[in-house]
């Protein structure tokens, strides 16, 4: 039906009649003149419409906004002082000589003439046919079929094999996120839709398949707080005889090719490492922000004696943690802002935030800080702060003083905030790897140890013995791939002996028979000859929004749904017939 | 931890130190010697442990099938008249130097070692980790890899994108196929999993995509009677502003990539194309097996004065038929065969199956003819069957005479059943593309009309205005793809214009508050200036087991559910916790 589309004319189309399908752009009529801006996937093209052509200026005449168009025309330049340098078709223009109109289009909705989404976005999801023509949303959704293109390639040339596994999977008692599915053929049972792939990952292992990989789609029936969607997609990973620098070694190098294929862009060849606990003690996180520069400081040594239970307290406590965070030039910081920044990291449980302004101290010494918790603070104190920080005139102290996770997650949130509003921000790309997680962490409400990552990761192999007198020291084989504050990827070597895997389940306070029950097929499984294996999963919508520089992972999904897990565009959930529910022996429970 | 795959060496490694990684396929003990078959993905090699090396040697009699090693060994060749031809690996051995056991086994309850499958289906699936460890099986999924990596690349490079659609998605008050999926933030609503992702790929081509692909998960919970499952993969296409043929070329132009780069087998060019009422008429089936040269013939003219109602009622009825189909060779069957063919067309329905074995009808004429029927047929009658059908001595002529659906479907699968039982089946692929389907079928329990395709598929554009006078003559702009009997892909031109939409929601007497319910999107999108669009959607699964002459669509999934839709590795469905119902707002009813 076309010849060409319109955003690949350009000047060597000189001359040539061409066919275009597409959508109006923009309509103008000038000097008797019709312009009309036709759009398609590859771009915008300007064709005119002579008042002497007049059958085809009369049909040119009722077409407005969206209408679709085939138009047979003869590629001409434009007049001189009429080229659009910031169109690449800016220096030709098509002179209609055909036009049949394909489909009239009632007046939009939407906006589509601006780059930017101008109408809300509950308009943007009801009406997505719609904004989804925009170059904008155009080009994120190619992007994301590029990304998976590029990555389907490096691991088809790497010997993974595409497979799939079932979205229609077991559902576990304890799986409160799950959705459940009921089954017609097993009246009062349920299929679930999986979390991950991850047992059947491991058990593709087991079944010799060597290297795996699929784009799985996932579900989750969570509260959608932080941009969550609850079907979202990975790019999930598993090997077998492979241990960690093999995996993470051939992972980088996929991500690489990625940004090299898609964006153009260099990232750092080998990506760096850090532990875990390092990531905690400098960052607070364990997806630390590499842009950012600043640090937390451990200070409670010079707190622990101090007259302030605020400090003294959390110095004293092994749970408890007190960190300094310097920020070079704060001490412009005004009191309403530091102010907002007490808000801010009240939002993770900080009961304040306490700072010292460095005014003077190279001339002054003490006299020249400025601080309400001053006099709390001895002398050797103060200077110990000072040297350990290297604060300097100018400068601002931040200080955080409660138990670590709360001090991590509060500081090490206001270091990346103080980042973004003080321009501390590089530039670039900036991932790292973080490893050496601890197996478990101890849940103080339940008193019960609980999986860092998933009860399937395997502990160090010089660690195994002190598994169950000292798990609160045992590292994992887990390692995170983190992106400028972004967690993109996570995986690690996985448990292959079932005794260790027993082992686990009873340290986590799984029963025999509960775990039986949940992973009886994964312990039956690891009888006949399970090899050492491990993987990891790319959340490929995180990482589609980091390359495109989307603001939400609505953005780069065709059909997102809302916060509440509603689809706008089709009206789902949607009640069903109690016909569907009596074959499903089900009833409603009425509502109190 | 290894150097090379176990399938990979060959005479060229001779002398070579190499390290590999594998299952125990085999062990032998023979002449004071161990030999192992080490296998893994790509194949076997054979392992030999001398009993000079002690500690090794020792640890070599503790291995066992399945038993999971990493061996270094030194390559050599095999002493003359040893060497195995049937092995790639069949030249060389691996001396073992080192040997670590990664992991043990139990006694596996299928048997590995044959190339066919020899447990039942259940064992098989319960244990399918052991059953992919199978060298068939590990082919197959290796292959459905590459299929669809071909089919990507193939699309990739003709500018379609990969794009994901939900599968959270819309359900409709008469999908009484739909899988439900109970929603927790809107209780008492439910999603639906997508039959397929149809009115999406439209809204994207309305989102102006322009060409889109996706390898899509799709469900329907059906019996599962004819080799069927639960969730199926399509490989499913649309495109904007093209016409059938601009579809359908690029369509086998895909498919004869696939089969010649996969199968390395050379597929006709073009395919032939066939209408559905020349299909119909001679093989009684829209998805002829073309490897069979039977067909049939009409001779409902001949029969309509005859007296014998068997025939006469038929070729009267005008929805009636009265076929003939020759058996060349036919003369020798049996009366024992003849009445297994009875019972077989009469599982479609058939009430009986005439025939007339032609003895010495050359010499003879009428007296060379036998047949129970032959009484009621006038001289004119039976010397137009034979001329028609062009018998000869020693055939057979079968009849069917019954209302056209019955002839057609019991003839048609007797044809292809006799093409399998005689030995007629040609060698090779036969694909085709039936074409001119009907756009409504009239369904005569509810006096309406259906659509033969989906009410989504466009009329032919110059039917349009008889589209409401006279519907049963109207033929769509549908097309199937269909290779040796199965039908590998099915698509059609979509309408693109509401009126015509609504107009054939109408026919079908969906009223317009239905309409407004089921797809009131659709109808709303379609005023914003859709494009003509069209598409298809392959049966992956089926493909995959057409390519690889499996038997079974479960042959060639990694984890397939039974008949009865479940899962015996995981058990699943399960039943769950009465909390996840009461979050779910929903009780399980009482079975009387």
């Amino acid at each position: 039906m076309r010849t060409h589309y319109c955003g690949d004319l350009n000047g060597s189309h000189d001359g040539q009649e061409v066919v275009l399908c597409g959508w109006v752009h923009r309509r103008r009529d000038h000097g008797g003149v019709i312009f009309v801006d036709l759009r398609d996937r590859d771009g915008l093209v300007q064709v005119v419409f002579d008042p002497d052509r007049a059958e085809i200026f009369a049909r040119a005449e009722q077409v407005r906004s969206e209408f679709v168009l085939r138009v047979k025309g003869r590629v001409r330049p434009r007049p001189e002082g009429t080229v659009n340098p910031d169109l690449p078709t800016g220096e030709i223009e098509v002179l209609g000589l055909e036009l049949e109109i394909l489909n009239a289009a009632a007046t939009p909705p939407i906006q589509l003439e601006s780059h930017v989404a101008d109408a809300s976005e509950e308009v943007r999801l009801r009406y997505r046919y719609l904004d989804l023509r925009r170059p904008e949303m155009q080009a994120r959704l190619r992007t994301r079929s590029q990304v998976s293109r590029v990555m389907r390639r490096f691991l088809d040339e790497h010997g993974f094999l595409d497979i799939e596994t079932p979205i229609l999977t077991k559902s576990t008692p304890e799986g409160a996120r799950d959705y459940l599915v009921p089954s017609r053929t097993h009246p009062g049972e349920f299929f679930a839709l999986p979390q991950s792939p991850q047992l059947f990952k491991q058990l593709l292992m087991m079944s010799g398949m060597d290297r795996y990989y699929q784009v799985a789609r996932c579900f989750r029936d969570e509260d959608l707080r932080a941009d969550r969607q609850p079907e979202f997609t990975q790019l999930d990973i598993e090997a077998s005889f492979v241990d960690e620098e093999t995996l993470m070694g051939l992972m980088e190098s996929m991500i690489r090719t990625l940004f090299e294929e898609v964006n153009g862009e260099t990232l750092p060849n080998p990506f760096p490492r850090m532990t875990y606990a390092e990531a905690m003690r400098r960052y607070g996180s364990d997806r630390p922000d590499l842009r950012v520069a600043l640090e937390l400081i451990d200070v409670a040594d010079l707190m622990d004696g101090v007259d302030f239970k605020v400090f003294a307290g959390p110095a004293q406590d092994p749970e408890g943690r007190v960190a300094a965070l310097r920020l070079p030039g704060g001490g412009s910081l005004t009191r309403k802002e530091i102010d907002g920044y007490t808000q801010f990291v009240g939002i993770y449980g900080a009961k304040g935030l306490a700072y010292i302004k460095v005014n003077e101290w190279s001339s002054k010494g003490r006299e020249g800080l400025q601080s309400p918790i001053l006099k709390f603070l001895p002398d050797a104190t103060v200077e110990g702060i000072m040297a350990r920080t290297g604060a300097e005139d100018g400068d601002l102290i931040f200080f955080g003083a409660d138990k670590a996770r709360v001090v991590n997650e509060s500081i090490g949130a206001l270091r990346v905030k103080l980042g973004e509003d003080r321009g501390l921000m590089a530039e670039g790309w900036h991932p790292l790897w973080v490893v050496d997680f601890p197996m478990f962490e101890h849940d103080p409400n339940a008193d019960r140890w609980v999986a860092l990552h998933h009860p399937f990761t395997a502990p160090k192999e010089e660690q195994l013995d002190s598994l169950s007198s000292d798990p609160g020291s045992c590292l994992s084989r887990a390692y995170d791939m983190v992106l400028n504050g972004t967690e993109v990827g996570g995986g690690s070597i996985r448990i292959h002996r079932e005794a260790v895997q027993r082992q686990v389940f009873e340290l986590l306070k799984i029963s025999d028979e509960q775990a039986e029950e949940r992973f009886g097929f994964l312990l039956q499984a690891l009888k006949f000859g399970c090899p050492p294996h491990g993987g990891i999963a790319f959340g490929l919508d995180r990482l589609v929004m980091l390359m495109t520089g989307a603001q939400s992972i609505r953005d780069v999904m065709a059909f997102p749904k809302t916060q509440t897990a509603a689809c706008l565009l089709t009206d789902a959930p949607s009640a069903v017939d109690e016909a569907q529910l009596k074959e499903l022996a089900l009833r409603l429970r009425q509502r109190g």
